[in-house]
């Protein structure tokens, strides 16, 4: 039976996807959309595939309610903002409704309470900072070559509308590799740094990431690992937001299964 | 205690490096050096490292031999010809000593020739085509983006004194990955090659290889999956022979704890 | 004074893009609208940018009326289809208007023609298959490039809603490089493609080109000289439409200074 | 007629390749050879070569003598040390032997009185941070770019011996494109550095150095252009030493119709 999703925030950039993925795929729907603005507006008319008949409402509990009634147990998937994330997903769980999370920038103490929360409730919820595949492939890529090379550095570029450097998603694929407790890149020279900056940014694990920032790109990745006489590269670009449904379809799919919250989309590949 | 190693084609290319870099290990040292030509002269001046005071031998047997002596298990390298790789294996492992075998072009009805000798003498013996780990990875974490990417291509470009198209190692990653039995690379159009070739050379698994040959170039690979918005690109680059070495050497240290013949650097990572 | 602009074929998806960029830029405006489809609507709004007053209308002869009443002299872009070009250009030329073609699969007698009438009126015009900067900036730089290097291969990827292959850039950069009249790619040592294709395409000029189609790619091309030790690659990255807007501005602002048909982006540079 | 080349420190690394390179040229030949090591013995057997009846002397005076009695004029290849230079090449020209010169470091002063001394005497010289004709013409296709693009940063990446960053001739390709006095990289958006040096170095010009140091890597340096929609990517890789050796060469035959001091290859392109 196809799974009903509940979509929050789905007038965002998002949002949109993944009502269009949603609708797109042949085992799951679009049963509710929920934004604070384009009230009542046609989810499928702002997302830009016409008329899907599910008029946006900035009432949540409503919607939740909706979903307990369908046949199938249902899933609200939320790309917004961490403020109110917490009674969000309480209100989903209430009525049964698995919470896949894609909302950035939740502070570590709110993870732990909606991993409690969802704990207690015997309910799946999926919390991931990236849902492109690619990426958490790249980094579990790392995280093997890691075992043999002892030398590697970041490189990311991006868009010259990014304002951050470097990128979240730098910093948590050298975060990763660095979690292996190795000192990467032992010196083999005294280095000179004849310009500040030149070497680029020194994260834990004794990483250095390079941040470039230029219109025309979009977002990429790369991770370059040094041995004798060999380097091997990673490189993950992200050509359109839609690179991110996959993911999100995925976690609709696999949310269904779990017993309680899991972080990061490598978990449930 | 540290594992004698004797070297057969020491004065070859390979077998040069494989000199140094066993030469260079904590944990191992030259025993014997064999080869056709050089006979006499010292393994290690004709790696280019000084004396090693192992003087070169065209005699396996004697070698074998004197390996037998030392107070630890021995380990044959041999980075040759497939012809007469049958016997020579057959006499180390009569030696009790290990073969680690990096020569490249043997018959499969060779292969399983030495597996079924390997296993009956309950010795272990390690045969790879490809020693450097980096590629490894490579085509290691290929296979695992083969499960959620449905497209991808193989880029190899190498010096302009390769002559067969496409590599050895390309047609390996493509073989690996087509061994899935999954159907890659779905049309979305109907293609037209309007020059023959553009599209490059089709493999099994639908799987093309492009193949490059240019002066200034070395040894290079890459594979390029693509998905919906995102593309994750994987590439190995070799700029020297010295690449393969980490690879010989951690085989030498697992050969000694296997009872059978392995076939791939892969089953030992 | 500002240039006044018609854009035909502005419906279509450059027609959009030079709706979006000729409006934002400071020294010229849209001044009509053609198109078979959309009639009467704004060409602002269909090009997503709010109304601009321009109504889509598809009588071009009582358009380029109009830009001859405007005080400057008017330039007519067309991004549409070779059939009715010559008629066009030349209803265009009739009304002092002048002609930025960026329609691609002109036959080359139409072109001769089209030459022929803008000579003979004294009148500028641009025709150009490629108005990517970036691109002309990369072929020009291949050809000073190919006087010292002997040896070269392409590289295009693209999307793979691409049906043909090569890319008609890919085989015009080839092309270019080609005219120079030297042998290209002298052979070291006898090749043997063990599949046929993964060589890639052969071109005039000796030089072979790679066709990768994927998913997620857009629009991509890398040109790789290779020689003793060295080598120098070019690659050309389209990821928007927006990417021709700079050149079809640039365009529009010379054909003024022009007295015949200019052919190609790289004369105007 | 073939020129006379005399070679000043022939047993250094770049020494050697000059001899190879020399000798293997048909229009050309190693006439004498200098060095303060390896003294009497063969240049050739010193660069690997086998003997070319060259012995190695420490006495350049005595050398350019000996080029000054060949039937056609003579050129001094120099890559050594700064410290003498100037004597050298005054040694050089006063028996009428045309110096190109590759040492690096030479102070400005010191190249003003080389030039000023070559000016008077009306001979030639060329003296030249950078042989690698592939890296001229990268530098040379940045300038023409910097006219068309706004925004641009460059990547170096090098081996892990090389102790300064940035590399000297990522700096210089940067001071090559500042020179046109345009502003580049105009902020889009307010950056934080999140992590210091995550931005890269930042030089005259607005532009952005990011260093990589990795064991595996060679030299290699890369320049990314990037504009509304698309970007222009170029980059050089050396592989080898050879690579210089073709601009060496050419410098030779250039030399010998010069009047005065040409300061960089591409001057002689």
């Amino acid at each position: 039976m196809a799974i009903p999703v509940l979509v929050v925030g789905c007038a965002g950039k998002m949002g949109r996807e993944v009502i269009k993925a949603v609708h797109a795929a042949p085992d799951m729907y679009v049963i509710g959309a929920v934004d604070r603005s384009h009230l009542d507006a046609d989810a499928g008319e702002v997302a830009g595939i016409g008329p899907i008949d599910v008029p946006i409402t900035d009432n949540l509990e409503v919607s939740c309610a909706m979903v307990a009634q369908e046949r199938s147990p249902g899933v609200m998937v939320d790309f917004t903002h961490p403020r109110g994330l917490y009674d969000r997903v309480r209100t989903a769980i209430a009525y049964g409704v698995r919470p896949v999370i894609g909302t950035t920038g939740i502070a570590p103490e709110q993870l732990a309470d909606l991993a409690e929360f969802a704990d207690k409730a015997s309910t799946g919820c999926v919390v991931a900072p990236n849902f492109a595949i690619g990426m958490i492939l790249l980094q579990q890529a790392c995280l093997r070559a890691a075992e043999y090379f002892d030398h590697l550095e970041i490189i990311e570029l991006h868009h010259d509308e990014k304002a951050d450097a470097p990128s979240g998603t730098a910093l948590a694929t050298a975060q990763l590799i660095a979690s292996t407790g190795k000192a990467f890149n032992p010196a083999k020279v005294e280095e000179t740094e004849l310009i500040a900056g030149a070497r680029g940014g020194l994260v834990p694990g004794n990483i250095r990431i390079h941040s470039l920032r230029l219109p025309g790109l979009l977002a990429h990745q790369e991770v370059i690992f040094g041995g004798t006489g060999q380097s091997f590269s990673l490189r993950h670009d992200t050509t359109d937001r839609s690179a991110y449904m996959p993911g999100v379809l995925l976690a609709i799919r696999k949310v269904l299964g779990l017993k309680s919250l899991v972080y990061g989309l490598e978990k449930i590949l």
